[in-house]
């Protein structure tokens, strides 16, 4: 389409909109809620930049910096190198040693909590295991534990904003059974039990959230179309079209894993046949290298020896790839992106059957939505959840800045 | 994702945002727009119903129907039955005899031409030929001489304020091969030599646009999760997640008719193998009815005959009929929409094999995104696409009303 309603191609960039009627003290909140989000997203921005980047007058950027710095949520310092005469424009930079999220994820073996500063910086990290069955509501009681450890440790005046969760779709059951069920009905109350104070946790889609964390900070910044493809137990996506998340009508989009790609395929946990899980994961793999014996810590073995060239592993691989090359072709058609990123386990996978999945492409992707598809190994590797799910924490932040540093 | 960044749960029927600092005349502006915006989705208003709906206050209200009054956009009327005592409310309605749009339908056999008033009521609809080689650049000189008609019948006080032109993506070539392509290069500067003057036209896929007709007026009014899909010579959709059409990276998603379902299948025009429209289009059902040499003329007749219980075409129904549960379910799981809609050929298709469709989902759509999927049969048949372009169409007026009605 050439054109549409104007609302819908609004750059996200640009300073967030004011209700109509909207008073002096709402458009002064917004400005520093683009201001804020500016530094956070961009790094620090002089004056200038910021002036010319948010269409807003020089003495309006100055007053605005001057109140975030006051509320200690950013800094401002000369440059360091000057470039040409005159005064130097003054620098503003997020203050990422004190301002932070917690973000938590909940993922197929393992539960990860994180301090994010803003900015978009990890300044603490750790990690427990998840034991098969352990739902995502029995995850926040270890969880709670993480990110206590983390506080303990955390500098005295840090400024907690926000909070968020990214929990993965596709989970082990008690008998190591492999079972589709992210956030459970539970896990609302019982983030509110363990944490009873402070800002509180957004929920979200792992796939969904690494795709947002591929989008700002990643292989695919800049890009408003794309698709992100996480391997795990189970594959599923992050679809973002026109720079928004494509969430479904109850945030449940994205389960490609459970596409039929071969309807005389494999039975799946899920209870269809053929999925696309059974054809890209890595019992496929192990199966088709005649391996499956020897279990998942076998999957390296097989993509090092497709990359030296070992026949039956470079077969394996192949074939394996040319099936992830076959659903990527029909997402493809379907969401026309300009970018697919493959994460998680997928990403390995991708490198070692590059050619085989463009070989796919070629074969089935229509030459309109082929043109400009490319191909991308994620950049943010196994903290894309981490970083993702910062972005959501720190939103009521950027919505509002003076308000949470004055109550955070 | 239980929350998110609050830009993108924006509900759009309020009145459009500000930009920050925004003067008191964009903001009258935006105003004007939202209360145009209501009557025309909505239908005739009274002034107390849209002081309550769109958050401003009486007397603001009275003032922008005043404006729009006077600028000949809409009438204001005392409400032919007052329901309760007291001075009743005026009722705002828009001027759908005046105020209109050129919309145009590019559709694989023939051309179409709407005039479509404020408020989507069509004023006036002729229609062509589109002979077999005709591109939709070469569409245009026919399609400008049925708008040239419909204006010698049009009041002399007809307003034009917007043109939009839907273009189907599967076309027949001069041989009557069936050929993807939807908007040629060379159609923009078609539209400017055959319209010199007026306000132009924005171009979209037909698919889309008809998912917006069905969105704002149709069968998925208030849902803002749907997939329309639209079959014709081929089969295309139009996706829309959280209120919002999924375009793509060019506009060109919703190329479903090209995801491969069944590998081992027949060959497809665009070079693959087994694309869905093999298995769901009109030569399939022929084929399965064992009526390939009749031709399309002979598709109503099996799915009467199958409605009647005529055992050969009610298996023909049913085994197309689950290709195309296999489908929707498969774009189900990747987009989890509240509502499938079924459009053009594939309405009647669904309405004959409906149980063999739902049998289909049962067995491959993951839980979660089965739960809440509903499908249903388009509501506005074949005016879909002049509809929805309208839309399109009249989205400049809607910004900025008086502009256009100074101008148009």
């Amino acid at each position: 389409m050439r054109s549409g309603p104007p609302r819908q191609n609004r750059n996200p960039e640009l300073p967030l909109p004011a209700a109509p009627g909207a008073s002096q003290e709402e458009i002064r909140r917004q400005n520093l809620g683009a201001v804020l989000r500016h530094v956070h997203v961009h790094g620090p921005t002089s004056r200038a930049e910021l002036t010319a980047r948010l269409g807003l007058n020089r003495s309006t950027i100055g007053a605005l910096a001057a109140d975030l710095t006051a509320a200690g949520l950013v800094t401002e310092e000369a440059p360091t190198t000057a470039r040409r005469a005159g005064r130097p424009s003054l620098v503003v930079s997020p203050r990422a040693d004190r301002v932070h999220a917690h973000t938590l994820s909940i993922e197929a073996d393992r539960l990860r909590a994180a301090r994010i500063g803003l900015g978009g910086r990890i300044l603490d990290l750790r990690e427990a295991a998840r034991p098969p069955g352990m739902t995502a509501s029995d995850a926040v009681g270890p969880l709670a534990a993480l990110v206590r450890d983390m506080d303990r440790a955390a500098p005295a005046d840090a400024l907690l904003v926000g909070g968020a969760v990214a929990v993965v779709d596709t989970t082990r059951d008690a008998d190591g059974r492999i079972r589709i069920g992210g956030a459970d009905e539970a896990l609302p109350a019982a983030l509110r039990a363990e944490f009873p104070t402070g800002p509180g946790f957004v929920t979200g889609d792992l796939a969904d959230i690494a795709a947002l964390a591929e989008h700002v900070r990643g292989v695919a910044t800049g890009v408003d179309d794309l698709v992100y493809l996480h391997g795990d137990l189970g594959v599923s996506a992050g679809i973002i079209s026109g720079g928004r998340l494509v969430l479904g009508h109850r945030g449940r989009s994205g389960k490609v894993g459970h596409m039929v790609v071969n309807p005389d395929g494999l039975p799946c946990g899920c209870g269809s046949r053929g999925c696309w899980e059974t054809e890209i994961g890595e019992a496929a793999l192990l199966r088709h290298a005649g391996r499956e014996a020897d279990g998942p810590e076998a999957v390296g073995e097989i993509l090092r020896a497709a990359a030296d060239g070992e026949p039956t592993a470079r077969r394996a691989v192949d074939r394996v790839a040319d099936w992830l090359g076959f659903g990527v072709a029909n997402l493809v058609n379907v969401v026309n992106p300009n970018i697919v990123v493959f994460g998680g386990s997928l990403r390995e996978l991708y490198l070692a059957g590059a050619d085989a999945v463009h070989r796919r492409l070629g074969a089935m992707v229509l030459p309109p939505c082929q043109e400009h598809v490319q191909l991308r190994a994620a950049a943010l590797g196994c903290e894309a959840a981490l970083i993702g799910a910062a972005e959501l924490a720190f939103d009521t932040l950027l919505a509002d800045p003076l308000q949470i540093a004055a109550t955070g």
